[in-house]
């Protein structure tokens, strides 16, 4: 197995939900870049549990702790290793599950993969906490990013049937981008935002989980970033996207509703404004061939509704096949989408400054006028 | 730039949409496989253009030549090499695209990225030209997979607004499945065939194209293939599917359907059925936390409608800047999807065999018991 | 830039000379395997500073602590995360170091690689003391080896021009190849360790430091490990062991010598002994096209001298481009080798592990009879 | 397995010695640069057989066949494949070896790897034939190294124990650094080569086969190139000199030589001349902590013996494990090390260009100041 995104950017996660702690070591990034911990920190606390009767009540505080990677304040080349303490772990929450395995939750599958001895404890290394290493990582991909003009926001586009208003694909400015990241509530609209509190508020008591979809954005992106096939930039950060619990579903520009249209909608007119090519529309998303366009790039994400429900589910018992109800007590969020807005603002940074790095033309032209 | 796919199993595809020919080498096959050169060749005439007026007009024998990898008809365990050759290349068509772009499609992005040394005939290395090798390797996949008792099908979800009937994410069986791929037309309902036909040439007629929605299953898959976080089964899947030109969004199971429901609804209660744990309802398309279930696996893919039509398009000049009116001239196919659903099963079936190589606690098990 | 070994076995090492810790990731390893913590503290113990006057001053007690991948005290199938913390950093020795690169050591290529922003205390990222990590990770290998029949040793072949008897590599022996490991001094003969002790305590009087050559071996390899090409044995055993600071040169079996004898020396006659095929002599170290035989696995890595010597030495000021004259200060091995032995033992380990979990065709027969 | 080298640049090669061809994909150049097909092929003559009476009978012509990757003349961006035919196959000659290993080669391994499925005609996959790919990859990286002012050279050090002059570590021409690869016999001293000659001779008319020493040099490398731990200059080079056939050992600048040394002695004294940090000595062989100082690069390979002899050798039947006497009667070398000297430099410019595509540092700067 690999819990590793290796490119030209290489992460590794690691770490289990009641641990002592969860972490990632990034390398491969540019030495002399600053670090601003406080920054990380406050990113972090976007997506940390136990800030309101939204989310869980696990109390985490998810102070980042550098291992390695700097030096006198910026990265020196070296890998950067960062590592969150599991402040509020209690494994005991979860030992009636070992043999029940939570519907829509990786019990079962972990089972069978590590034959009976993988780590129970809260979905262990499947647990959504280990996002919290994905965010350290991303956020310190979005400072680097955002010292060379690009920005990366995101925000709750749904929660169940509840909309917000979504990102404009051509005149989204950065204000609008960065607004949900610095309120209360990442959504655009105060209305949706307050109807959505309500609908994930009566998920709660109805001992329920409400699924929700998250629309995330990037200005400022160069065009030329990405590679044909595989390395497209759908792919990696497809690739990166799905390592978030929950996600069953991502799209890119006008994404599932283009497969409605025809070519003559779908396709976005090429013009010259200032100097640079752009598109009059942007239903690619930003993305052609894979590559950039420079236009802001967007992607949604669909995430079910937190498997973890008190509402009775029925399961089976590994070892007599017996069947089982289950009620589960362990804290859990309501809709985790709410806390994973940032997970995907960190999911497109590392996607995009791993594209960045891997310009390879550019340092052999470079090359060329060395003494 | 990398237009390799790396895991357990190594796909590296090559080829220009007007170059001699397309091909891929596939490294990391067990040894010992027989390779069935006649059923490869039917299923890359699934995907062959030149077959009905709903394609390109462009003739395509598509008959796959081995350079490397049998001895006597069997994987020897060195990789294996694929080349089909380009027997119909016209890259006089695509003269006039060099300085304007097509709306939609890899010719701006690769003209940034590659800096005008880009091959601009017909899309060069981004055609979907190239998915002819990605259905090679995938059709030797899928060989191996059949022999142990896993089959894939795909078929046309959707063109435009007209819909097949979906397959069944429990009951699906092996002859619903292959139905598709073994009728004229790839879909399951004969009266959605016909009004799918309908709007294909509807489309063609206007000059435009048309997107549409493919659907892909897997019937006989063992619980546990892949990992969590960034090598889960979605994460490789929706990596290769990706690959495929004009795919913007790709969903499991539920998909986003899953981010309006509450848990209750969208996690699959497990029961035991003939000795093995399987779920009643399976909006998890066949995945737990990125590791399969043991259900029948299921993904659909959005197609964007083909970004090559006649219909005059604005573009620019890349060298004066000044606006350009296109209208296309070589030849496409009014609905990429009718040819890409091959595609999507091959991607699948490299998926999987991909993570059933990598179940790699098995063979140090085997180890011990070595003399 | 990578500190990441990357195979079917991933290990990622970070940490810094003089930074708060050192430390490894290890991903991929089966689920189930017990870690003996008490065995590992004494492996690591073996590499470790401040036990004797041969050694370097720093103390490190090296007490490895694991943060993830352990349930129950067996591999859970998580990423396996350990930290070896610094104990006794000084990074103001250093200080004087910036601007005058220490001749033979990374000082000057880490600075222009890192542009200035390098981590120049004690070498940083370039440091041996990242070794501790490696061993670490290499340690729990060798346990989860040697539960599997394989036995990894290593010992001082020379120091200086003092020689050690080498081990058989058709005879060898488990006793004979792990009592280097348990004696106090890591050679086989008792008069070539006392001369080896008076030669590094020489050296150091005289402010100097001494080079050395390394024998590690295996006993127990299953036939058929590795790959041709570039995932050879010999490729993967070279890329590990060229971690280790100081490494200028590694040769297998015969070696160099090889390049002196005719093929009718050099080839290894076959024989079947006890059902098994094995060969008379074992010039080819137990590797045939890249592939293990069965034979002992026998490999010698050259280690250049120190290069951080109290002895006056010429080098530059990098700012002035002024000649400079270092006597250098910081606490450092007269012979790092010494302390090497044991990290030639964790290289062969890991490279050995990793062929293992790649015998992919395996787990394919296994699906087949699965349910 | 994996025949593929995996880094900012991606080879793959595959073919069989007695398959239609051997090939390679080579993924990751920049686009733009000219490849002068007529220098390509003159390269590859250097390791074709059939020129003389000192090298295999095998007639081959390997003239390179480009199916991807160029456009009017220059690389492109995509993926370059090249296919050298196989035009004087002669499977034939090996059915006997089918059951009865050849000593010293991969016929044995092969086999207990492959499970019997290899293809054991000429060595298949593991044959020398393999290396005429890696040259012809390593070929295109040649030219384009020397655009950027950096040539590579190699010679024959030794054969058996006939030794050519050493390249000078320090004071390296490119007149003496190219002068082996354009003169009729890889070596530097017109003495010295009728002795090697003579010796191969020898060997050959006693049924027998030679090992030799290859020395292998770079000028114009820039300081800066290559990494701490695993991808270091020396693990990169090592990695891919052990995947050309019969190499046993490797080592870098002073080598196993500098592990008799002192510090004192084996550390390069630094000095400034021309504005530029250099060295006095070399015995770094342009190498510190893995990168690159800007000396000339050197390194050694020790090259075994053709195991294929015509003298006779002891194996046995692997259906029967009777022994059984071996005299080869397939076209082989009497010193392979003599047309492996072009793939050391091949291997070389593979890993320079390589790492010199790493240097992300710099486009990130560059994008700085992007529009």
């Amino acid at each position: 197995m690999s819990s590793m995104y290796l490119s030209a950017l290489k992460l590794s996660i690691f770490g289990q939900s009641h641990g002592p702690c969860v972490g990632a070591v990034l390398d491969g990034l540019p030495a002399g870049e600053a670090v601003d911990l406080d920054a990380l920190h406050a990113f972090l606390r976007r997506r940390a549990p136990g800030q309101s009767e939204l989310t869980s009540a696990r109390k985490e505080e998810d102070l980042p702790q550098l291992l390695s990677g700097l030096s006198q304040g910026v990265t020196c080349g070296a890998p950067l290793a960062i590592v969150l303490p599991n402040a509020d772990a209690q494994p005991g929450d979860y030992d009636s599950l070992r043999d029940a395995p939570r519907p829509g939750h990786a019990d079962f599958t972990a089972h069978v993969k590590f034959k009976g001895f993988e780590d129970a404890a809260g979905g262990g290394h499947f647990s959504g906490r280990l996002t919290a290493a994905l965010c350290a990582a991303g956020g310190i991909c979005l400072q680097i990013l955002a010292r060379r003009g690009i920005a990366v926001g995101a925000h709750l586009l749904r929660v169940g049937e509840v909309a917000d208003v979504p990102f404009d694909p051509v005149c989204l400015t950065r204000e609008t981008l960065l607004a949900p990241g610095n309120s209360a509530f990442p959504a655009l609209d105060g209305q949706a935002a307050e109807c959505m509190r309500q609908t994930i508020r009566a998920a709660k008591q109805a001992q329920d989980s409400v699924g929700a979809e998250v629309e995330c954005a990037a200005l400022g992106v160069p065009a030329g970033l990405g590679d044909p096939l595989f390395d497209g930039m759908e792919n990696r950060i497809a690739r990166i996207a799905y390592a978030i619990p929950g996600v069953k579903g991502v799209e890119f520009g006008g994404g599932f509703a283009l497969s409605r249209m025809r070519g003559s909608e779908a396709n976005d007119p090429f013009l010259c404004q200032d100097g640079a090519v752009r598109t009059r529309t942007n239903r690619a998303g930003g993305i052609l061939g894979g590559i950039t366009t420079g236009m802001p790039l967007l992607y949604r994400a669909a995430v079910k509704p937190t498997p973890t429900i008190g509402h009775p589910q029925q399961s089976v018992c590994l070892r007599t096949g017996e069947p089982v109800t289950l009620c589960a007590h362990g804290r859990h969020d309501p809709c985790i989408a709410l806390r994973a807005v940032p997970c995907f603002e960190a999911a497109l940074a590392l996607a995009l400054l791993d594209a960045m790095l891997e310009r390879c033309s550019t340092p052999l032209g470079g090359i060329v006028h060395e003494p």
